[in-house]
């Protein structure tokens, strides 16, 4: 017995010891060790059991990958009905055809031996999941490459893993959607949201309605074909494709093209600007539904999948308040708040996509009831959950949480499927470890506590402290009420050229969070495979690495961006709504500046940051040494950049950045000097350098430059020991 | 008088020291001078006169190119009929809607003053041409922007300049062929010539014979409405597409589908190597005239263009002369040789084409008679031209010449139009300078001699004897027939990553050469231009700078590339066929390694022989610091490329090369110090440098190490001084 536990123990502490495998999302569960397979140029693939075309493809375009990376010219490069395992191979058994849909089964184990690499899945779309998992798999040394000796059992913790990606703002053409799939698909994400009409604009073809193309696109929208031709490309990858039609606010384009759906009669233009805007459809008039009814039919034809979301956020109201006739409407149908009404428009639409059998999806304020803060507190309090709900709302409606825990709590407590957007907004440029920790069931694990942001917040603290008190809020069957999650990636503030670098690594954690096991959970471990993995998703033509000097290139007009690129790469883009202050970005404005090159949660940043950090396993001797190196390849940058920027204005963003840098350096090198040199250093920090390094810190050009705290930790650190 | 003639003296010396615009192409005529024009938020654009939308279109992505590269915040954006100038603007005046065709009116003239930018043009296409040139001028000082102070009149030389981009082998998705049409736009090309069929795949929907695209495309193909979505796309850059559909030889692929049209009954797959292979269609059979007239009625009705081009080239002949009825057809019909039985079947495919309102292109095999070198020869010495080619091929029908200047003339001189492509291959990956001496009208300028891999010598020789003994071979009139040249990249050897680095920049001095005027040829020149316009290039979403270090990041794993990056930029492909020699390379294997990473013509090999060639401008002793330092960071890079390839055999390729960087950098390094010790270093080269220096100018993995011999060079000089 004894013996059992101290082996039982001996295990456990390998395990704990052995580092996590190059893998993101993390498989439910693996087991590490065994021999190699070695990836030889007779390599082969067969498929057993009755699979969709997806399969075959896919395992196609594994060969590609895998050769792309290992330089292996590979004998056999097709994978079809009539491929056969001769000698060593993979071999992928199937169960039956997957259809794509939401809580299809997408399990799959994968076994890798010296001889065999076997993998099994119930459907297809599994085996497409750990394709994706052996690709990051191939490993290599001296001799070659191959995958490592493994088990893998695993399947997704939830089953609804998306994300947004709007069009009105800025339009993202077919190649960036393309590629956006494909490193969806790599980290196991499936649900591509295309979010398609707001008040910037309508971003698809409509032959019901052409003017919503015509007028409200500038040209650039999806024809049919193209959506068919994404939504193949994504079924392909085992990915769904949600459409969003976001009514009765965010509607000034419809508005625009078809003014007679408007609640008020006034002069529509599309807004070149970002915000909440005040026009929406007019919910009392007959001819609204008339108008609804084709076009929500045309485009759900359009989109093959079961769910439609049809917006419902924001609708300020004001419009609605502001005309006597709907005032008199909602008198007549007792209907008190303009959330009310709403409610009412909803359960239209819902009906017209019943009809087109189709499940709506709202944001949360299509089931939210208008209360005050006060009252809906003691609803809270007193576990009167259902008082805190519209009534009427359709049972099958699906609710996408983006301000909070209030909702996602209410709507599953009140039996309503729901989604987690909140804390997953990937457009705010938040550092990846935010968007890890949030858990879409933090009901019941340890709490994040939400940003300052928060927009919705009424008895969020409550919460909180609730689960802080070890409350269980949700029972099992209600936790299972929550879908899962959906990064969001609103384009205001993005081009086709940045989009890249704004969504991805950091979506990869997401990801992670979606699919793997709620205990996965370790920070560093996080970024160490963030890094490798952010790595493996440019081989998909993603820009978010290579567009950095690109950026530069354009800007400074020649190749030598070297200290361009060194600089850039320490400056990160002011968090959450702040760029939205000063209110001159337009759906025309340049996005191709300095915060547009910068990135959120720069690698070079961490890198440094742990280089000034005590205790990172090297003597202090060599630390000193290092840090100079940097600090003076610091100035060297700083001053070229100085230069570059004397002949090309759209580099003045950079100046203050560029000058703070430089003083920095010096002082942390005048520091280096005095301690080696054994000189007064206690007293080295003094108002002068504390005012150094406050301004250095101060933002610019919407930019942070981050290696300032990190260097006055060290300088200070070393003064005081 | 004498006053005059100093007055014009002077002005020369002026125009001969002034440095030329920074455009490519360089514009026919042009003053520099005046004040700049500079650009502001205000800034305004107004179309004048009957204009077609492509104008407005063109306009406003004219504002977003300026707008991406100043980082200006434009108060206008969009330009339509109603926008107006108020104030300092570009005023663009047209006269007429230009129809795109063959020999449309292109030109332009362009005059920047300090209150406005006037742009005139007999057609919009004319226009789109000089808003190119004006995208070129954006300059900036201390200030901000502006339009240097210009007067420009401007014109093509010919009205044929093309690029080919070929689908069979590799194909090229939408977004690569948008990204080349946006780039040839940049540059003034007009033709987009879109290579459909071949040995190795058939790459555009049928909807008469489906089974061209469902089996032989691998499932890579456009669809109909991404062919309409190219032409529309090329359309409004005022570049027109031709298609090419190859027969009766390289035809594989058709034969594939529809085994019926084959001159020899024999079991069929798709190619999967490059080469010249027997699968010819059987011209014999009507079936196969009822076949081609519904598929190129199909194709011709999805290109709008007049021309069609219909392949004939390298038809082997052998399938005709292996099959008795085909042998006893040409008996009956008097046809001696397989190209008359060839020039039959053109005919009849020429009627179909005509039936359809096209006109027929062909490679020039089309015309040429197959005549034994020495009567050729003769032929041509007696000046009967008309013996050369073979009879009753149309007149209209275009001849486009790749295998030289026989050809070239031929036509010429029996009246054919023919566009040139001999010595525009692009995929041969040969230096700018190259392409750019290689004249469409050779007959008149300085000769340039042919590549040694001239595959139809018959009598070139004696045509540049003729040249260069100052005899003019063809009449103005002739020359009129030469309607331009084409650059051709055959996709053999590159993938969708590498192929814009194969194209770009180097395809922009072919462009310079077809617009620009015969006399503009001073290399140096084109070189300092290239290389400012190649990273311009690059804001249209080119990959040809940014997937080098993207390719190494994939090999290596990890975006420490920094060595790997400075090695490769010092390595070419070897130029030429000699890649094709191994035969390992197909359709599948990778593309991805250190041949495809190394392109042609580098910028560091030229900028590394600058620094090493004697009267570069700074003293002796500068130059020994810079070359040290020089060969200092080769020795660090060489040995971190060595440790690289340690753990990532994919790497391996540049083994010998990094191990020669390294010994060539110690031998130059011993050199300098002797030479600087005042040491003995006339016999300082010995057997044993020699040998190294030899060793590493050799190939290695399809790659040539080209600062080898500059470095030989650089120490031979110095110690022979």
């Amino acid at each position: 017995m004894k013996l059992i536990k101290l082996l039982v123990f001996l295990l456990c502490v390998v395990h704990a010891g052995a580092q996590t495998p190059n893998l993101m999302p993390l498989p439910a569960k693996y087991t590490q060790g065994g021999k190699n397979f070695h990836i030889r140029t007779s390599f082969k693939i067969e498929v057993e059991g009755e699979a969709d075309e997806r399969i075959y493809r896919e395992a196609s375009r594994f060969y590609q990958r895998i050769a792309e990376r290992t330089g292996i010219f590979f004998k056999s490069w097709i994978v079809n009905a009539s491929s056969k395992l001769s000698g060593k191979g993979l071999l992928i058994r199937i169960k039956a055809k997957g259809v794509l849909a939401l809580g299809v089964d997408e399990s799959y184990s994968l076994r890798v031996e010296e001889n065999q690499v076997l993998l099994l899945a119930n459907t297809d779309i599994g085996a497409i999941r750990g394709l994706e998992t052996l690709v990051q798999m191939v490993d290599s040394d001296q001799e070659g490459y191959f995958f490592k000796g493994m088990v893998i059992e695993d399947e997704p913790r939830f089953s609804w893993r998306g994300l947004l990606v709007s069009q009105p703002y800025h339009f993202m053409p077919m190649d960036v959607i393309k590629r956006t799939i494909d490193a969806m698909a790599a980290v196991k994400m499936n649900v591509l949201h295309f979010y398609i009409s707001d008040d910037q604009g309508y971003r698809i073809e409509s032959k019901v309605f052409p003017r919503l193309h015509e007028m409200a696109s500038d040209g650039m929208y999806f024809t049919h074909a193209q959506v068919k031709e994404m939504v193949q490309y994504a079924d392909q990858r085992g990915i769904r494709v949600v459409p969003e039609i976001d009514v009765p606010g965010h509607s000034t384009a419809i508005i625009y093209a078809y003014p007679h759906l408007a609640s008020i009669k006034r002069e529509y233009e599309l807004q070149d600007h970002w915000g909440v805007f005040d026009p929406t459809l007019d919910p009392t008039k007959p001819s609204t539904y008339t108008f609804l009814d084709s076009l929500l039919t045309e485009v759900a034809s359009l989109f093959p999948d079961t769910y439609f979301h049809i917006g419902g956020d924001e609708n300020t109201g004001r419009d609605w308040k502001r005309n006597p006739a709907i005032q008199s409407f909602m008198k007549e149908n007792g209907l008190t708040t303009t959330l009310a009404l709403q409610n009412y428009f909803n359960r239209k639409v819902q009906t017209i996509l019943q009809k087109n059998g189709k499940i709506a999806i709202g944001w949360d304020e299509v089931l939210m009831k208008e209360v005050d803060a006060k009252t809906a507190k003691q609803h809270f309090l007193d576990g009167q959950f259902d008082k805190l709900i519209e009534t009427n709302v359709p049972k099958d409606m699906v609710i996408q949480s983006w301000r909070g825990m209030e909702a996602l709590l209410s709507s599953a407590k009140n039996g309503y499927k729901s989604i987690l957007s909140k804390g997953f907004y990937i457009d705010l440029v938040q550092p990846a470890s935010y968007h890890y920790l949030n858990d879409p069931i933090p009901f019941r694990n340890e709490v994040i506590v939400p940003d300052s942001e928060a927009n919705f917040d009424r008895f969020e603290s409550d919460i909180i402290k609730k689960i802080q008190q070890g409350e269980k809020l949700l029972t099992q069957e209600e936790e299972k009420l929550i879908l899962g999650g959906e990064a969001t990636m609103w384009t205001e503030h993005v081009s086709a050229e940045t989009f890249d670098s704004r969504v991805w690594p950091r979506t990869a954690v997401i990801a992670e969070r979606l699919w793997s096991p709620a205990e996965i959970r370790n920070v560093k471990d996080m970024y160490r495979r963030m890094d490798i993995v952010s790595v493996q998703l440019e081989s998909l033509g993603l820009t978010h690495i290579k567009n950095r000097e690109m950026l530069l290139r354009r800007l400074l007009g020649s190749d030598d961006v070297g200290s361009l690129s060194n600089v850039v790469q320490y400056l990160e883009p002011v968090q959450g709504y702040k760029r939205n202050r000063a209110n001159n970005f337009t759906r025309f404005s340049p996005y191709s500046l300095m915060v547009d090159i910068a990135v959120p949660d720069q690698k070079a940043v961490r890198t440094v940051t742990n280089l000034f950090t005590s205790g990172n396993g090297i003597n202090e001797s060599e630390k000193l040494n290092q840090v100079e190196m940097l600090l003076r390849q610091w100035m060297v940058d700083a001053k070229k950049v100085q230069l570059d920027i004397n002949q090309k204005p759209a580099l003045k963003d950079f100046l203050p950045h560029a000058i703070s840098l430089e003083k920095i350096a010096v002082v942390g090198l005048n520091f280096i000097n005095s301690y080696r040199s054994g000189g007064k250093i206690n007293g080295f920090w003094d108002k002068e350098k504390e005012a150094i390094f406050n301004t250095a810190a101060k933002e610019h050009g919407y930019c942070e430059l981050k290696v300032v705290e990190p260097l006055r930790r060290f300088i200070l650190d070393l003064q005081d020991k």
